[in-house]
């Protein structure tokens, strides 16, 4: 193992977002190394309760109440507690005493962004926060780097599970509101105290994070208009299903052009109509989408989970392999890293499935034969269709086989071309996606 | 205006993505630089026929045939030429000169890269590509960096846009291929040889490198299975179809365990069924879309414009924001620039088209007096539609709005709610997603 450099990581807080970054620290040590050129070392974890039961066993020498203490040891501040204080004076103290952040904290950098950006910027030091919107898309760093160098005209985003899981649920169900809210919190999508995401205090502050980043401009929380989906009920969206649209709680972020030409923007969130065709109608159960129109790149659209404690724990994990790149100097982080160096494995030797048709011959016992060949290759047959066509009196036979070696499926089709029960395969596609 | 210190700035190749490249470098100079903390100084463009015809106006001043020299004095090189030579030589001049290299040659790098990432990773040079996969859509950062916590198991990528033309044109007209090629070509989606395109080369070739990042390992492209679509006819697309299926041609980079346990992968590209369902089935046009399913993150999915010159002109931007800000040293690269500031409009006076349902009197001259209503607040009416209970013999009026101010709105609905033709304002809802 080469002898790595290492870079001191204090976590506050270890629920379920910290918990999952804890697990992937410790057990991805070696690979997280390899991928740095640093290796990332987990000094600390600063909780309010050492004793309190945690969704992974952690070693409990790591677990302290001292934060502050824990905050001066440390090069990269990773800060999942969540809310105001005391999360913004560690934050604060984190980067004054020389640290980087990464944070998964939207309400905090909405309300006090400005302050913690402003300290990071005197310092030089970096604070990610990937893990702040949109759960494990990435959309943070596309909108910062990626998209750097265009112009950004437009975001409409689904950026609430919670909301959308109901929403959705309604569409599909007919059910209220209400209903659709106790199915949510049953299945955890919704917290016991849901306001936040009810009344759209989540998606606001998450649309003032992406407003920012988009129109390189401080967008403060209380520009923001917000509405959440309490006005929303069954009967609406019962009508908007009829015409064609979805209900949607979607975050804008828009360019304003004034009439003397002037550039402004507008920032809100609120219930809307959404055409059926257009993708974030296709956007289901508590999934995120972050719908982007640019000036060159046109319409871009990011989707995936929009919370939970891996998912999230993706986001804050890709940051802090960033954030720690930025210390090494000359390592991997420049150039992509083939240190896996993993065997690629012939098409012969992969297990696909695939569907089968073929034109056969009108007599009998063509369906046992051509069973024969593929049992005779060691391929199992999922489903089978025949038809005959009434004009031609043509017998297709569609066979949609179960995952099989490349090579016996070669063999198979190989063989079926050779028997007098085939006329002719017509066809051969793998069936890919859904696994 | 700041003083910035420049970053020059060769351009090697002027064609439909370099033109556009050049013209944002030379039309957005301030912002960039506002944006990255240095100037990006286009100091040349080399190409092989100066007098050529070019889509963009560009100072004539600019253009040299002399690639060598130009690179001699560059800091960052961007390659726009394609082909493997002499843009190989010239990306390696480029480097071993000290200059970090921005391309978009996916060719270069699937057959060169091990050369070219090997000589940047000894004198410490930047080599980035995103411009190479996907066009416009961020992959190679989001797999490179916001993923790099993560463990990515599979990728399935629609990655060609003429072969997603042509495929997507078959299954919603019942075309024959030739005939789908044919307005491909006819409309720009398909090149007069469409070679690369059709046979699937594209598509291996993006694979490769997708792959490579994603697994932290070398994948040679001669060990990527490739087929091509020149398979599939208009019977397999309508049998597809008929199973609710689409034909697509994906590129699949998985992880393939051993049976020993030991860790393999496959890299292929070829035409497959796709379920109706999935998200990549409701891709459409010459668009691509990469899904990702990684350990942490789950299911994710990046979509967008897969090529033309101002979209794959906006990746090649973004690489050059991003390889510029590693140049400037406690730059507002690590905190994300506000100095736009621009003002942000309150509801009121934002446009916006609404839904209004309403419940109304049972009486003759209701559809004149609420059409007073919105016309005494300048509200236009764009759609209505009437419908009367039979159960309950109550009369709903669904209206929608052309875009009109908030205020102006929330006006009409005040009215609305006072006038005694309506008997309750049951729903108003914003209509977002489609301008």
């Amino acid at each position: 193992m080469f002898d790595y450099r290492s870079l001191r990581v204090a976590l506050l807080g270890a629920g379920t977002v910290g918990a999952q970054v804890a697990r992937l620290l410790l057990e991805e040590s070696d690979e997280l190394a390899n991928r740095i050129g640093a290796r990332l070392e987990l000094v600390g974890i600063a909780v309010r309760d050492v004793d309190a039961p945690r969704d992974v066993d952690l070693p409990r020498e790591l677990f302290t109440t001292d934060a502050e203490r824990l905050i001066l040891g440390a090069d990269i501040v990773v800060e999942l507690m969540g809310g105001l204080e005391p999360a913004r004076s560690l934050v604060l103290q984190a980067i004054g005493s020389g640290a980087d952040v990464v944070t998964a904290n939207k309400a905090l950098l909405a309300t006090h962004g400005v302050e913690i950006f402003d300290l990071a910027e005197q310092v030089g030091a970096q604070v990610a926060y990937e893990a702040a919107v949109a759960g494990a898309i990435p959309i943070i760093r596309p909108l910062s780097e990626s998209l750097a160098g265009d112009r950004v005209e437009r975001i409409v985003a689904i950026l609430n599970g919670t909301t959308n899981f109901i929403l959705d649920r309604m569409d599909s169900t007919g059910e209220t509101l209400e209903e659709s809210l106790a199915i949510a919190t049953e299945l955890g999508y919704a917290e016991a105290d849901p306001t936040a995401d009810i009344e759209g205090y989540d998606a606001a502050q998450k649309a003032a994070l992406l407003a920012s980043l988009a129109f390189h401009t401080t967008v403060p929380l209380d520009q923001v208009h917000r509405e959440g989906i309490t006005t929303v009920d069954a009967a609406q969206v019962d009508s908007a299903k009829k015409q064609g649209y979805v209900v949607k709680l979607v975050a804008v972020c828009e360019r304003v052009p004034g009439e003397d030409g002037t550039e402004r923007i507008s920032v809100r969130t609120h219930p809307a109509l959404i055409d059926g065709r257009h993708p974030l109608a296709a956007v289901h159960g508590a999934n995120n989408a972050v719908f982007v129109e640019a000036a060159a790149a046109g319409q871009l659209m990011f989707y995936g989970a929009g919370a939970g404690g891996p998912q999230t724990a993706s986001a804050v994990l890709g940051d802090l392999v960033a954030v720690a790149r930025r210390h090494v100097v000359g390592g991997p982080g420049l150039v992509a890293s083939d240190h896996a160096a993993l065997p690629i494995v012939p098409i012969g030797d992969i297990c696909t499935s695939s569907q089968i048709t073929l034109e056969v011959a009108d007599r009998a016992g063509v369906l046992a034969e051509i069973a024969g060949v593929f049992a005779a290759n060691g391929v199992s047959v999922a489903r089978l269709e025949q038809s005959t066509d009434p004009n031609t009196g043509r017998a297709t036979l569609v066979i949609g086989t179960h995952a099989a070696r490349e090579r016996a499926l070669a063999d198979t089709v190989a063989a079926l071309s050779q028997s007098s029960a085939v006329v002719a395969v017509a066809s051969v596609l793998r069936v890919e996606g859904t696994k």
